[in-house]
């Protein structure tokens, strides 16, 4: 984790979780993303704003690694960092833990930068200032 | 059920069973846009179709009663077809089947038709005619 | 909405969101549960209480009226509230509002109270309690 | 891909479509399960009566590359295939096809083989023949 790190809590919904009663891993990208827009919305620039700009931020990766068995109810925490910055795209990496401080599960996603017409292109100034904090 | 109902096949993924090893009342809707999806392919204008003529669909009214618990893997059938079809609206009825023509939840969408800004209007004449068969 | 109902923030996330630039309708039932939840925590029942002391409380009814068009990243709020509570079964009312007061969606939700084998059951003293108020 | 490489249709659903007008990346790990489930199916040993056996096969990571946009009502394959069997272990591999055999996303799942109790376990001699094949 790095110094500007966005901390944001997750409750876990009896829908995010399966037979096995653990949370299904198709509801982490929902956390992740929560992490990351509450990452650009404390930074200054939420990510509606960013699109309003102009500019997209499509994933273009996503990996998850899954720890420990998350259950129905639990209050996460799903800490979010930006690391990888590039001129036209950056990572957002990821830790969600437990009331106990556990880490349950790490994981990033990969994003570029693209305009109106879909084509990449170099990221705005406001928004690298707020990745590479 | 009406003479143009037309069935569609659902497989039931683990993802869509919640700790009550049933499946969450929230994959139903899904259920019900591949049935209706399947309804308009199958009559020669699918929804995409449409859309692309200018008009949408929205749902602005869903309703589902469960009346059988459905469990992972389960083969179901969704039996679709439309209903009170009127100048700008319409409603699709849906039947959930389990392999032994059980029925086990019915339901239905309202929708209205809209033009691109935004405004209800007139259904076009190759959705009426597909509706009103 | 009665004098108990309790009222929950909701942030309208990217993946909730359909090609119509509006949430879609598949999100509502989320947000309906996170309001029941908070509903039953607030009161001093979380749900995850109720199945430990071996009662379930499924969906057997959904109903939503989507209103107005609800777009990303908006901040909502969702008032939940118990009426027809029986022996056995209760119903949920939902009012999803924005931040100017204005109602975009209403709904309920109807559950039946179940013990752990499966079996209809009148609901404990506990739960009638907090709908009850 | 290898020799026993097992291809299924997907249909793009509008609840999958943000506002991007591409298929959300949280679309994805729905695919996946889809065509591990039907790889199982094909050789065998659906996932379900893996279970009913008293194995689980819980996601311990994912990964997914998103190569190109993926459209609503897109009708496209999935490649899935096994890979790294170990004792208690397994990968799948998964190549997302649209009509034109173009590679829209490629991607893994790894797994660990569980007992009921929520050990780690050899896996069951019918589980490996159907993954080395």
């Amino acid at each position: 984790m790095q110094r500007h790190t966005v901390i944001t809590p997750i409750r876990v919904l009896y829908s995010d979780v399966d037979q096995m009663k653990w949370a299904n891993h198709g509801a982490y990208h929902r956390w992740f993303e929560i992490g990351r827009a509450e990452y650009m919305r404390k930074h200054g620039l939420p990510y509606k704003s960013l699109e309003e700009m102009g500019y997209f931020m499509p994933v273009t990766e996503l990996y998850c690694k899954f720890l420990k068995p998350i259950k129905y109810d639990d209050l996460l925490r799903i800490a979010s960092w930006p690391s990888s910055v590039k001129k036209a795209s950056m990572r957002f990496e990821y830790k969600l833990l437990n009331e106990r401080e556990e880490i349950m599960a790490t994981g990033f996603t990969h994003h570029v930068c693209l305009d109106r017409s879909g084509r990449i292109v170099r990221m705005p100034e406001r928004l690298k200032e707020i990745l590479e904090v």
